[in-house]
C-alpha cells in the first residue's frame, strides 16, 4: 500500500514579495517593520528607495532592517 | 490508486524555542539580532531578562524587537 501524506500547508513560507522566488532558499533579512524578504533582494530595494518595500514605511539606515534567522524542520 | 505526496519538510516553520510551538501558530517577533519567537513569548522572556533567548545579545528597549509578518503558503 501507498503511504499517503497529508500535506500541511500552513506554517510553509511563501514567497519574497520582490523577486517571488520561495523564502528561505537564500539568506533571509526583516525591516523594523516586521516585513520579510530575502536579504538581497531588500538590500537592493533600499538602495533605490529608502522605504519597505511592502508598507513603504521609511528605511533611512542599515539599523531599519536585520537580517533573519527562522527556526526551520 | 492512493494520492501518493512528497512532504517538503525545508522551508517549513520550526518551534518556538521558547515554548516549543510551532512557529506561526501565533503572532511571531523578531528581535534586532534575528532571532525568531511568538510575539508573547518573547515579550515574557524580556520581562524577566533584557536579553535575546537565543544568542543573548542585550536587549534594552521595545526598539529592540518588533512583531514579524512572514509570507505563508
Ligand atoms: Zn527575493
Ligand atoms: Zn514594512
Ligand atoms: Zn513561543
Ligand atoms: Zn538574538
Amino acid at each position: 500500500p501507498s503511504k499517503i501524506t497529508i500535506e500541511k500547508t500552513k506554517n510553509k513560507f511563501g514567497d519574497c514579495p520582490i523577486c517571488w522566488d520561495e523564502l528561505g532558499k537564500n539568506p533571509l533579512a526583516s525591516t523594523v517593520c516586521g516585513h520579510v524578504f530575502c536579504f538581497k533582494c531588500l538590500k537592493q530595494a533600499l538602495l533605490r528607495l529608502k522605504q519597505c518595500p511592502t508598507c513603504r514605511r521609511a528605511l533611512r539606515d542599515e539599523r531599519y532592517f536585520h537580517p533573519l534567522y527562522i527556526p526551520t524542520v
